[in-house]
């Protein structure tokens, strides 16, 4: 972040007045640019007690299998973000649940969120940043090859107890295990 | 958002390759510019039965009543923010108990997330961004001067269910309601 976006100035990067963190500031139209976390919203999508990955067409983690999630976008709420990446990257209609975990990961300035997700049907298909989506039973999930550490504690944390009514799994992801990302 | 801010160019808007919703992007470094959501945490602070809120001292809705809470910052987890929030804002010293609800408000962008917390003291104090800072009852609660629809709301299904083992709350706040934003 170089030049203020509003006006083409060059930024100034200091701490603004009231304020106790540097920020970059533009010193021709006074714009503050904040920036804050970014919201992965995904879904952990169960059917016949076999849970729903993706493999990563994709980097980062090309090849490696994941839960079906992907950045928020604006104007959607945290379950229509959930539903839709499940639908791009998995081809799955799920019903949500629960918020099952809520997991930052301050080294990547990331919050992600897993749903707990029931599929009515076992129909699912690989979209364009999925190589393959299958089912996976507790004793079958490819530990060892799991993209990430919020989805392999996510995982964990659903297989030690898998109630839909406890209240939301709330962790962070510090190094060395979030050299993943 | 009109130049870019690594070189200045002006950007255009448009949909990129293999995106199906439109970006700013630099026609001469490539950068594109993806705007997401942004979180606000903080907390519902119990202190025998009663709730801790603050009134507030800035624009929007200065004068009316709140739950501490603000935005989340680069470099911390959800639950570092909602501490840090309800120190700046209201003094107080809270231990987090469950993540109570999570509230988009797509019109506006933002994620409310509100931490179940526990006072162990009646220490508080206003901020400098809090008018003042009290404890309120049930019956006490000042319904028609709350600041905003993710508060009231959030205090409504807390009355409703005071559990502090319950799945997190999740909804959002759409036209009508979302005016006082
Ligand atoms: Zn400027
Ligand atoms: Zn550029």
């Amino acid at each position: 972040m170089k030049y203020c976006s509003h006006c083409a100035t060059e930024l100034e990067f200091r701490i603004p007045a009231g304020d106790n963190r540097q920020r970059f500031i533009c010193p021709a139209c006074d714009t503050i640019f904040y920036q804050n976390p970014r919201i992965v919203a995904g879904t952990l999508p169960v059917f016949e007690n076999k849970i729903l990955l993706c493999r990563r067409a994709i980097e980062p983690r090309k090849g490696f299998w994941t839960l079906p999630a992907g950045f928020m976008e604006n104007g959607e709420s945290t379950e229509e973000a959930a539903l839709r990446e499940t639908m791009e990257e998995a081809g799955a209609q799920v019903e949500l649940v629960s918020l099952f975990s809520a997991v930052t990961v301050p080294m990547i300035d990331q919050v992600h969120i897993f749903f707990l997700a029931s599929m009515p049907t076992a129909d699912f298909s690989a979209g364009e940043e999925s190589l393959e989506v299958a089912l996976f039973d507790e004793h079958s999930i490819p530990w060892r090859e799991l993209a990430f550490p919020t989805v392999s504690q996510t995982l964990r944390r659903y297989f030690a107890n898998p109630s839909p009514t406890q209240p939301t799994h709330v962790f962070d992801i510090r190094p060395p295990f979030a050299d993943a990302f």
